[in-house]
């Protein structure tokens, strides 16, 4: 059984989602892994992972609009705005959407759907850069 | 240390939440693992697994009448309907759920609480075969 | 390769949230190991583990006002109101924001980013007793 622990530095350009597909299969056949498990974490509270269609960028384009209308930016519900309009809708966002993720490994390989991409997800308007900690379990 | 992994296929008939607890779990026994984390992934962008109360149907229905509430089908904010209405509201429900779910294992059985059920959530009104892997890790 | 298994009993005062980072972390250094997983699981279906930013209390107090207007309390659209109004708002709010969560582990401590704190969730006006199984991991 292998453990093995990869850093991926993701530089966003604001608001988008970053495919992390290759990224991830990568250091999963550098791990040797042959069957196990796959986990990557982003180490911040305003961004997330996760799995989205990776066919048609419109699907993203429409998360994104479902996101902004569910949790609009500069809603006066919220008190925290510290860091502007923006801010605490990337807290929710995060929170619905999930900053871990675990994929299984099947034959060395990340056993992802055909239609299945891993993405990060950068909800504030600006650009950051995001700390993702992929950890690989196996045989 | 063992890592072991199964395969589920799911006969959906549309939108709608088929419990897999059973089959789950009878893994989890042929894998002899003791103690150790049981990860279950389905394989696709428009269904979801959820852990949900598994007494009562009525909740299962509520769940869904809240997701048709906030992502109806064919709402105009999405440009993506290449299959048709529910195409989109399917990937925002699966995203909002997650396709990944780990659950402890605890002297040899699935340690869930009592009210606690493993489900696959169809997300499209058609009837869909969804491939679900499960991935057994412990001593 | 290690496999070590804690509980952790939560008193809720009713709806909050409350911070478990510091007994979780505390699991992964009794456990020993340097590098690999730590798995938190909560035992029920109306509560929820989430990470959080850990800074500011507004955000977590944003998070419960954003998550009362989603899924309001004695909501006419829910049939399961068994235990009161804030039954069913308690499953939705708990299939949202997930009842597992796994962090990685490196060099020996939980490795969680600046901002992020480990979060149990409850979600029912009344106080309750929560069970958390924490499974490490790693070698």
């Amino acid at each position: 059984m292998t453990s093995a622990q990869y850093e991926i530095i993701v530089a966003t350009r604001g608001r988008d989602s970053v495919e992390l597909t290759a990224q991830v299969a990568a250091h999963v056949r550098e791990s040797g892994v042959r069957i196990g498990l796959c986990h990557a974490f982003v180490q911040h509270t305003s961004a997330s992972l996760m799995l989205c269609e990776n066919a048609d960028p419109d699907v993203r384009r429409d998360l994104e609009a479902f996101m902004q209308r569910l949790a609009p930016d500069g809603d006066p519900l919220f008190v925290h705005q510290n860091e502007g309009p923006d801010d605490m809708p990337a807290h929710v966002r995060s929170v619905l959407t999930g900053v871990d993720l675990t994929v299984p490994i099947r034959e060395g390989r990340l056993a992802l759907g055909t239609w299945q991409g891993v993405y990060l997800w950068e909800h504030r308007s600006h650009p950051h850069r995001r700390r993702v900690l992929v950890t690989v379990q196996g045989d």
